[in-house]
């Protein structure tokens, strides 16, 4: 290749770091730079190239930056940074709030229209590949059920809900599937099934000195919204067997397409993912769709865009004819 | 709805039986018509409201035909098909002979590129949704490796050649893949291991009046390309059985990219089928990619397409907006 794309990473948290290192994976793509919120010389890259920006340069980089990722989180920050990056940048981001993507798309897609940039929004792996995966499953069989699974994983919202009841020192919380419900879905059945249904947690939690393991479990599991609908378990450990065991950010799931093809046949899609490193994975995905982003504001076509939007050759760096021989 | 999209299916076999039973699933599709190379009148449909055609009258129905499918044989008949019938139709087939996918995809393209038509070659699950995984694995794990494993299913070539053993009466020969083969694949590793050395062959065989199983069996196994590299069992059943057990077409398998997103972390995606009816399947696969080769063409975007070159809404019936708040 002789160019290489030009990437900028905005906002440098576990998704920042993790898109840091996904792209050192992608020869084709060079880091143009981390812009962040914070003092730019109190963040330390991964890699000692790389170079931080203070957020307020951002505008100073639209000739050098051929795609922007936006690593920043979805409830408060993207729905102000996406459309405004979008007004600067060819960009890329996760936004996840499922029941918000249509305002959130129409307010990305104005900016980048009217700027003439292409903006990949919602893209990771839920939203992301597991959408392409429900989609795939209910357009080749559409008699049929689709269910997504999440976990084992790491669930930060339930994991600081409960650090927040008192007497906990330290919690994570794991989001499981139900093997049943797994089962029941394989073969076509459970659509009946709530997520709630579908899914447990289970809590790790280092108690304080003194606090009464029986109180923190009941406030745990009855806990509003987050619990108490849930099957539920509590497993006190120790502060280092916390730090031990629990520091990672696993996650994955799967989504299923159970249905007949017509004839009383039954088949069964089944996508799934396992996941050392969540932010890891989402990056990675985000850093492919960036490669689509440059491609597609080459080709003119802007707005705003999402994983269905995209064919997908425009995510490998190798060509068509390449393609086709090799992976067809 | 208001017009629905006529499909033609060149071919009555089992994918042709297929297609027509996959777009009675699909509300906006309806069957314009089946052409045959035997006397129509010998052929009799699933549906009774479907018109059998004969091979001759193709050319008289270009206008009544938004997508034709294409259900012969990827050996003898869609080499010269395939290009025939994208100078008179948008076509959709499921040519599979993968080392000869660049010239097949040259012919097709000149044929439907001269006359205006779209042409999705090589689709259905390998190649098709198989190829598309493989595709997205390495685009978004590039430090990885990529596993297609098939079965359990029936290899249709494998079971004709058992059946010309002298002494056997009937056979059936099943793929699978080798356990310790997908655990090692799934851990990162078993970049070494070769096609042969992934799957083990399983055959059922009914014998002739008399014949002598040891030596069948010998003749099985050292079946030059076909059993010799592969570890092959032999079952003997009766003929009752082989009728009761082995009448389905059942196949699968699944695609898996293990690879390290960067800093040391092992992330897996797996995607797989367990289909009860593998021309049921690839039928459906087609049917999905009819409508989005009848969008391109009324978006003129004309030539021989794959899969790569496909965004993935456009296999859907729902509107953009519709994925975008309901699937994404």
């Amino acid at each position: 290749m002789s160019e290489r794309i030009r990437i900028g990473i905005a906002g440098y948290g576990n998704l920042g770091r993790g898109t840091e290192a996904a792209l050192a994976k992608n020869p084709d793509m060079t880091v143009a730079g981390v812009f962040t919120r914070r003092a730019p010389e109190s963040v330390t890259p991964a890699f000692a190239e790389t170079k931080v920006f203070g957020w307020g340069s951002l505008a100073d980089h639209a000739d050098g930056i051929d795609v922007m990722i936006l690593c920043s989180g979805s409830k408060e920050d993207l729905p102000q940074q996406g459309p405004e990056l979008a007004a600067m940048f060819n960009t890329v981001d996760s936004f996840d709030t499922h029941a918000r993507i249509p305002e959130y798309h129409a307010a990305v897609d104005a900016a980048a229209r009217a700027a003439g940039k292409t903006a990949v929004i919602s893209t990771g792996w839920d939203p992301g590949v597991f959408s392409i995966n429900r989609l795939f499953g209910e357009a080749i069989l559409p008699d049929g059920e689709t269910h997504t699974f999440w976990g084992r994983g790491l669930s930060q919202g339930h994991s600081d809900a409960v650090r927040r009841v008192p007497g906990v020192a330290g919690a994570v919380q794991y989001t499981l599937p139900v093997e049943s419900a797994v089962d029941a879905a394989r073969a076509g059945g459970g659509s009946e099934l709530t997520t709630r249904e579908k899914h447990t947690r289970e809590c790790f939690v280092v108690l304080e000195s003194g606090a009464d393991e029986e109180r923190v479990r009941d406030e745990i599991v009855n806990m509003p919204h987050y619990f108490d609908q849930y099957d539920t378990t509590v497993n006190f450990i120790s502060a280092e067997e916390l730090a031990r065991d629990h520091s990672a950010m696993p996650h994955g799931g799967f989504v299923l397409r159970s249905g007949d093809s017509g004839g009383q046949h039954r088949q069964l899609i089944e996508y799934g993912l396992t996941l050392e490193d969540n932010p890891g994975f989402t990056a990675s995905v985000l850093v492919a769709y960036a490669r689509a982003a440059h491609r597609l504001s080459a080709a003119g076509d802007h707005g705003a865009k999402t994983v269905f939007d995209i064919a997908p050759g425009l995510l490998s760096p190798r060509s068509p004819e390449d393609l086709r021989a090799d992976l067809l």
